[in-house]
């Protein structure tokens, strides 16, 4: 199935501007054929195209399936981004594809990287969003500080570092399937030790990821894949 | 830990010639400095270095660890490469890095790319498994088509492909953990009804690996990052 991102009006959708081309130049749609498109609400929409131009697509839709594509979990993933973008953006990608709610880009005292783009980290995840037959968008936070990122609170938070700590558990050993979840991947160089004691003592649950010595974005992915594994 | 890849004969190691820049002129080590490092064999060794030249080094070692950063499971992925090379490059980086053993490129009936050069492949493993800090080799095979990789009999053998099929079932559910695994991972267009058939009756048991349909890398890192955690 090809899907389009779109936005809906009462009772018209118009395409996206980033979609037109693809739509009317390759795949050559025109006025009369039905298009399957998201908005981001979670939900999978049928269109009937009635207007056709170089900048315009739009027409009539109903709405198809609820939920779709939803995983039965609520997955948040802090990270704190890589030197090297292409890292990032592919642990965005996979992650986006197994399934996950929000990507929060944290900087921690060993980030090598401190800015990070976030256009670029959204059109990634749409365009995985849509590759993956899924209706809800993946929101991408603006990169905050790792203490900004403490004093949000989050729900059942954990924290998966790599400094020697016997009370770290598998992800398994802890997780309260039933409420939203929040796991901190720290930076190339690792959490420092004050930020593991702050996030330890705002509650956050120590964990590890099993036995090899991870990369940043690796790491991320067998959080998420482990999630999906137990929930999904 | 600062890793190199190096020979052994005898009591003397030699470093890789891939590895004497990076040593001598990045690092600057020179005659009398102790350094670490694997031939792929699985061992950690420690090595004095005796002589430094612009394309030699070598000296004396010792062994310092036997199965260093092993996994306690033997996972083998069959997996159509990508259109795109990055994909497979990064599938090879990641499951490298959790553990596996060997990675068989099969062309499937779907397969977009037909060839693949595997030293690539190889030289991505090989600085995985130093960064990841493991001792032996990844072994990468030269592709070969899916009829062949049939006749090669693995053991325990799981196919994952998207066919309906409500035989299906997750890996943790058929996996027996005491036994070599490998696992086969289709081609963008998935493997065709034959192949699941030819698959299935050599033996090969019918897994899925969660509800989200995944591009191919992304469903190889899935299974390997499942294995991971159940028998990592």
């Amino acid at each position: 199935m090809q899907l389009f991102y779109g936005h809906i009006e009462g009772t018209e959708f118009h395409l996206d501007a980033g979609e037109i081309q693809h739509c009317v130049k390759v795949l050559r749609k025109s006025v009369g054929d039905h298009i399957h498109f998201i908005t981001g609400d979670g939900a999978l929409y049928e269109g009937e195209i009635s207007f056709v131009s170089k900048s315009k697509v739009y027409g009539l839709f109903t709405e198809v399936e609820h939920e779709f594509g939803k995983v039965p979990y609520n997955l948040t993933v802090a990270i704190a981004p890589t030197k090297s973008m292409d890292r990032i953006e592919a642990f965005v990608e996979k992650a986006v594809e197994m399934g996950i709610s929000r990507i929060i880009p944290i900087i921690c005292e060993h980030s090598e990287r401190r800015t990070i783009k976030t256009d670029r980290l959204s059109k990634i995840a749409l365009s995985a969003t849509k590759q993956s037959l899924k209706g809800a968008l993946v929101h991408i936070d603006e990169a905050i500080s790792f203490q900004d990122f403490l004093a949000q609170k989050q729900e059942q938070l954990m924290i998966a570092h790599c400094e020697y700590d016997e009370t770290k558990k598998g992800i398994h050993e802890v997780l309260n399937p039933s409420r939203p979840l929040c796991i901190m991947i720290g930076p190339e160089g690792d959490f420092s030790p004050t930020e593991v004691l702050a996030a330890t003592s705002a509650g956050a649950k120590p964990i590890h990821l099993g036995s090899s010595r991870l990369r940043t974005e690796t790491a991320g992915l067998v959080a998420v894949a482990t999630v999906y594994h137990l929930l999904g």
